[in-house]
C-alpha cells in the first residue's frame, strides 16, 4: 500500500506512510467509498467530444449550456487552465483544450496535442472568435504563434490574451521580459 | 548611535545594533568615507528639471541625452520604476517621475504629485506619445485614468503599457482579475 501510495505525485516515502496509516485506522465503509470513487472517476471520465475538456458526460457542462457563445473559442493548453477561466465568471464563450502544447525541445509537436480537432471544429462550425489563452512560457508562446499561423486562412479573428503586469503590480518587481511587453502591447487611452 | 540606526526603515533594534558594533570596529577612515558618502549624496541630489527623476546634475543622464527620442515621455510614480524600464535596455524615449500616485485614501491628490510639471513640459515642448506606466495597483489605475483625461484635450497620444498575464506565467496560477484583464486586453493577431 505504501508503495502505491508514493507512486502518486508529490507523495515521498514518509507521506505515503502517513496516509497508509491513516487509512487502516478509517472505518471500512468510508475507505470502500474512496476506493470507489476513484474507480468509477477514472472509469467514467472522458474527452468532452467537442471541447476535448475532461468531463463524465458525452458534452461536456459548458458545452452543453445553450446560453454560452458557441460563436467565441477560448483555446487553452489544459482543463486546469480552462477552470482558471471559469472562475473569473465573466468569460461566456466556450473553450478549446489543446492538452499540452508545442515543444521541440519535449518532442511535442503540433500532431501530438488537439490541434487537428480544432481544425475540424472550426469547419463544422460558425465561429467568429478563436482567443489563444495558452500560457505565457516559449512553449504556450510557440504554439500561439503556430496556430495563429494554421488560422490566418480560414479568416477567423484570431486574437491573443495580453502579457504584461499582473494586477497589483508594482513595476519595480517586475522581471525585464515582462516590463518590455507591457510596452509593447500598450494601448491608447 | 543604535537609536539613529534603529530610525532607518527595515532596521529594527537588533540591526541597529548589529551595524553599530560592526560600525565602531571599522577602520575609521572607511567610516568617514561613509559618513561624507552620506552627506554627499543628501547634499547634492536633487530633481532633474526635466523629467524630476532624482539626479545630481541639473538635468539627468537620461534628459541629457540626445540620442534619446525626447518626443516620447514614459510617465512613472517614481525614480525605482523608471530603473527598472532602464534595465530592458529597450526603451529609448525619455521620462517623467510622479513621485507618486493619486490616493484619496491617505489623502494624496492631483496636486502632491508632479502632474502641473507634466503638463507645463507638454506645453513647452512638442511630444508624440505619452505612455502611462503608473502601477497596476487601484492608486496607478487611477492616476493613469486622471492623466488619459488631463490629456484628451492637448490631442497627444495617450497609451497605458499592458496589464496581463507575466511573461512565463502559468494561467493556473495567476489571478482571477489578471486573467480578466489578459481577455479584456487581447489583441488580434
Amino acid at each position: 500500500m505504501i508503495e502505491e501510495l508514493s507512486r502518486l505525485p508529490g507523495i515521498g516515502a514518509k507521506s505515503a506512510q502517513r496516509l497508509a496509516f491513516y487509512i487502516l485506522h478509517m472505518p471500512k465503509e468510508d475507505v470502500r467509498r474512496l476506493s470507489e470513487t476513484l474507480t468509477d472517476a477514472r472509469e467514467h471520465v472522458r474527452y468532452c467530444k467537442e471541447c476535448y475538456t475532461l468531463t463524465d458526460s458525452e458534452v461536456c457542462p459548458i458545452c452543453a449550456n445553450a446560453k454560452r457563445n458557441h460563436r467565441q473559442i477560448m483555446v487553452v493548453e489544459d482543463s486546469r487552465d480552462l477552470n482558471a477561466y471559469e472562475k473569473t465568471g465573466e468569460y461566456e464563450g466556450v473553450y478549446h483544450v489543446l492538452h499540452g502544447a508545442i515543444s521541440p525541445m519535449q518532442g511535442i509537436g503540433p500532431d501530438d496535442i488537439r490541434l487537428k480537432e480544432l481544425m475540424q471544429r472550426l469547419q463544422q462550425t460558425d465561429v467568429d472568435e478563436v482567443i489563444i489563452a495558452t500560457n505565457s512560457s516559449l512553449e504556450g508562446e510557440t504554439t500561439a504563434m503556430y496556430i495563429s499561423k494554421l488560422l490566418k486562412p480560414t479568416g477567423i479573428l484570431t486574437t491573443r490574451i495580453a502579457s504584461g503586469v499582473p494586477v497589483g503590480g508594482d513595476l519595480e518587481y517586475i522581471d525585464e521580459v515582462t516590463l518590455l511587453r507591457a510596452l509593447q502591447g500598450r494601448t491608447t487611452l
